[in-house]
């Protein structure tokens, strides 16, 4: 089949190197040319995309800020999968919450407001809290955090903001789950996340939470998703809640590539092209650190190399303060072998600071 | 870099498929078209051979039955990897086994005749005996079998063969093992492999055999090979001998897609860049089990796809009676019930009869 990415970043390019081994052609559809872009049969920019509309016979995403006219159009012509209310409600932080909240799951306490202002009164009667723009915000942009009901930093244009009460939450883990047309869904086992500055560092896994896995296969089914999805969850105390969704492949799933015998990438496919998912068998305990900011000199590659059971993946893009550049999946025949080089992983890539943050 | 690569089969596909990760470019040269050619980022034909050369920063080979013109062009300006020593011996049956015994491998007496009738006497001397075409023949074409001194089957014509002693072997192995420029060397585990009809049928890893492997690196560096190989083993009572070398990635590592940490395909790219290869980690048993002459069912799909652990490699080829068409990856936990896999995954697409020949 054609299948056409919206998007042309590293999640594309990923899903087109795992998904060319299924003879499928790959089209990507991008205002910018991205790492897909360099690999796809052919890419268009998003002022032609009535043309590659009609080449494709199904379209994916793999980010979300994509211009909703063009979602509509691939969804009008029924080629759109996931679906356009998977990515409708990804579309503001507002509409997510609201409807993770109308469906029953567990979010943090939040309120949406309409100015700055309002938000900021908002977080002081949360003390701790997080304001978030509704739009356009992703890896820690577009967030002001507010401790003890003080701020201090820029002040953002009025817009809609989304409040969300700080939830001292133990950790972040995460659940890629995927489900085909047909109904079958399957998830990974959920992964642990350790973040920094609002970006994800690492994450690995198997992490115990079979209620995870529950929450994960309960909200895709209510979307009737169709494709893998990313579910991010906080633990607090002994129950979960959900932090954010992403409709797409996601970056706490690239070591699926490794550890698994089935990518989130290769599901993804599966899925969008109507075949069957396959159900996934973890390997090895496997985890993804990500390199972020500088690529790592020829030393540090050779170090993260010579631990065994790692692999770098170079975007391939100009290195820029924090841009993701590219990962390591790491895998481990034993959890305890893999936290070990997963740490060693980080601090080959941003020294021994990162000590201070487990 | 540019990666010319000699031969469109299904090997060269596997090669691209693993080295785009790695940022490469991929031209293909080839008279007809094959799976490597579908994704190729160009293709060539062998008459515009010469500008296919300039093109290229390197030039690599995934089968034997190239041009000599080609090669040796392709040497000459430098940029064959493996180099054309090691094709050259594999040109030739009568070479390779010259090459073998003169550098004190054991291997299967025989001897080198040049016509059927000499051969057919030599034969006769060994009792039991494979007569083969010294060119040309790979896959269990080209090979006429002598029981007892005696032989019935077709007269091929005169040219140049070798005759080899039946060796009553108790089982065929291969070592697939990667060097670099640095003439850094790795091997995978030993592979157990049943074939049938002078095919490989499936393969199976780990073995245990560190003479093998002793072997396939003392045999790498004699050559100064740089790239990956494939050996092919007979075990005979305490001891091996070489049955074949195959100077390219081998059928019976293509498990190493999923079971370690790095592929033969991915070692492979690494040494013919110039780049340092990895060693490789086994994280789980595995091994491949070849499709031939017919592509499964749905159902037979289904069947397989379902044990879990298992993923279908189809090369698009048409179908036609002995040719590979595709394989299937298969992982499991313990090797036991590996074992048990790769023989249901043999029964689901040959049958029942399978289990006459273990």
């Amino acid at each position: 089949m054609k299948i056409g990415i919206l998007g042309s970043g590293q999640l594309g390019w990923m899903i087109i190197l795992e998904g060319r081994r299924l003879g499928h052609r790959f089209l990507v559809m991008d205002s910018a040319k991205g790492p897909a872009s360099e690999i796809a049969d052919k890419s268009y920019s998003n002022e032609s995309y009535r043309e590659f509309l009609r080449e494709c016979d199904v379209v994916t995403y793999e980010f979300e800020n994509i211009p909703m006219e063009i979602l509509e159009a691939a969804s009008d012509e029924g080629k759109l999968l996931p679906s356009i209310d998977a990515i409708r409600i990804k579309k503001k932080r507002s509409t997510e919450k609201d409807y993770l909240a109308g469906k029953g799951f567990r979010v943090a306490p939040y309120h949406v407001c309409g100015t700055f202002d309002e938000a900021l009164d908002r977080a002081a009667s949360f003390g701790d809290a997080v304001i978030k723009t509704s739009s356009e915000g992703y890896d820690g942009k577009g967030q002001f955090r507010v401790r003890h009901g003080q701020y201090t930093g820029e002040r953002p244009v009025d817009q809609e903001f989304v409040v969300e009460k700080f939830v001292p939450f133990d950790y972040e883990a995460s659940v890629i789950v995927s489900r085909d047309i047909t109904g079958t869904t399957y998830c990974y086992r959920p992964s642990l996340n350790f973040n920094y500055a609002g970006k994800l560092r690492y994450s690995y896994s198997p992490l115990r939470g079979r209620k995870m896995e529950e929450i994960a296969l309960r909200l895709v089914k209510e979307l009737d998703y169709v494709g893998t999805m990313g579910i991010e969850f906080f633990r607090d105390g002994a129950d979960y809640m959900i932090n954010e969704i992403a409709p797409r492949v996601h970056n706490t799933g690239h070591h699926t590539l490794r550890g698994f015998s089935v990518s989130q990438f290769e599901q993804h496919v599966l899925a969008v092209t109507g075949s069957e998912i396959i159900k996934p068998e973890q390997f090895v305990p496997s985890g993804v650190v990500n390199i972020i900011g500088n690529w790592p000199d020829n030393e540090a590659e050779k170090r993260i190399i010579s631990m065994g059971g790692t692999t770098i993946y170079n975007y391939f893009k100009q290195a820029r303060k924090g841009r993701k550049l590219g990962h390591v999946n790491v895998c481990s025949l034993s959890f305890s072998a893999l936290s070990e080089k997963i740490r060693e992983t980080d601090r080959i890539l941003y020294g021994n600071k990162a000590d201070l943050f487990f």
